[in-house]
């Protein structure tokens, strides 16, 4: 039996970036990179970003899939996936910071004015606002798992009103906790900030609609830092030309990069960042990958472990 | 004798915004505003923006000066000030939150490449930048009076390496303090993101200037919520173009509004907002000076005070 390997398929990216730092890290760790010649055999653990389907499939004794993000849905997505091998996700203390970190920039973007005053600065106006008390206004953050309740936490102690919207009941200090579609509506009325940082599921597909716009109170501002196709981006374009929602920040599109012609570019209410809520660092990575597999070799478990069932 | 009245002087702003907040806090309370016909003799206190030198000394009864704001420079800036009355700053839960929130975003804002990004969104390009994590990113905050240090424990809280310069030594948890002219070199050598929430006074006016923006480290971003003229204007427009610093984001000018021609409206890398760091908001003034004619009552002293030797 070979010396057990880690392969590297960074569809889409430099898979050097990984393996420098992986190399740093654990220097005695056999690496691959998805196209050099390697034994398939060798292979026990994945590093994977939106692998080709069927692939890992291919691989004999693999025991382990680490995703390159927190969300996990690239991996899921195949439908050839090998049953019963730990799909794990990335989540360290710096994918946790950037999550947190982006989200108070656009909830603070979004409350303090900061996109009404860079048009005014595009208009040479100077001229405030006098904002609303951090207590006056509530945040409505859509997911909840532990990146969620960690956002959520850091919201609290700036003094927001919080709650959060899950599949189920959660117990956050100091958050309200809304579940299910039936609860939707209640949690959604009183959103003043509207942060969608779900995971990709058949369910939440298309969940920022104009249903969900209509509900929340005029002038929301909506932040989408979960999947593109949650967002029905043309309903949000109405909602924001009727006034009803008063801005947004998104991090995802459905289609990314958007085409040349998508409408959100010029948009003066739409402030787009290219998918970097969590960019995933290597050398971060390197450490949590090292990490879990330092783990499994002492018998335990890799973490935080996706649900395979609950798709994320 | 009359009762004990308060008088709003509240130049270029709308001083009925604080007199109806103040009779919902305090509705038995006298309040008369400038221009209006009152009994000069009745007034004990006086809630002031911005003051015409000589005025305040015509008031025969005075017992305390509240400021509409943290900074008091409007109200020392009258040679004819009375000796001996109080002079109080307005700092309440809400002004902390708002400074610390103001600055959050705007070192998440640099620390992330928005203003970059902003800038891509213009020129439809799709591009992602992988960020420093925030232990490898120091932040260095020039002013640590009760304010300052709110906000640095806020920053440190996130992550950050957080350094403070001041005129004396200060003692913040996890903070590295530096004081004085002769510390500033040091100081600023490793200040990423350099924020002055300075207070006005003559060894501080200029103080962010070429010689400081050439101690900084290459790409340095620099943050000014302290007031207009600690900035060399021009200077810093140097320092952007030739690159040493990336970009700014000023809350502060020493012309407000600045004129139509002014270079930072239009310009890419520099973010301005209209003096909103803190905008005074009126409720919040309104219970802060109630609580203080309370202590007064009371026989304590009101708080926070300034310090008129020092000047702020």
């Amino acid at each position: 039996m070979p010396t057990k390997a880690l392969l590297i398929i960074a569809t889409g990216e430099n898979a050097e970036d990984w393996r420098s730092e992986l190399v740093k890290v654990a220097p005695d760790l056999p690496i691959h990179v998805e196209g050099e010649d390697f034994d398939p055999a060798s292979i026990a653990w994945a590093l994977v970003w939106r692998p080709v389907a069927g692939y890992l499939a291919t691989l004999p004794n693999l025991e382990a899939i680490f995703s390159m993000a927190a969300g996990v849905d690239h991996i899921f997505a195949d439908k050839q996936l090998p049953d019963g091998i730990p799909v794990v996700k990335l989540v360290h203390e710096a994918t946790r910071q950037q999550h947190r970190d982006y989200v108070l920039h656009a909830v603070i973007h979004h409350h303090r004015d900061m996109m009404l005053f860079a048009e005014r600065q595009r208009r040479k106006v100077w001229q405030f606002v006098r904002p609303a008390m951090n207590s006056e206004r509530t945040i409505g953050l859509m997911g909840a798992g532990p990146l969620g309740a960690f956002v959520a936490e850091a919201l609290v102690g700036l003094g927001f009103k919080v709650r959060v919207w899950s599949r189920s009941p959660k117990a956050i200090a100091g958050v309200d906790s809304f579940h299910g579609y039936d609860q939707l509506g209640d949690f959604a009325k009183e959103s003043d900030i509207l942060v969608s940082m779900l995971p990709r599921t058949p369910e939440t597909i298309g969940i920022l609609n104009a249903g969900l716009f209509a509900l929340l109170p005029k002038g929301a501002a909506v932040v989408n830092i979960g999947r593109g196709d949650h967002l029905n981006e043309d309903e949000l374009l109405t909602a924001i030309e009727t006034g009803h929602v008063s801005g947004a920040t998104l991090d995802v599109l459905r289609q990314e990069p958007p085409p040349e012609n998508h409408p959100f570019w010029e948009h003066p209410r739409i402030r787009l960042t290219p998918h970097i809520a969590s960019e995933p660092n290597p050398w971060v990575t390197a450490l949590a990958v090292v990490g879990n597999i330092d783990r499994m070799r002492q018998g335990l478990a890799p973490e935080p472990l996706a649900d395979r069932a609950a798709g994320y």
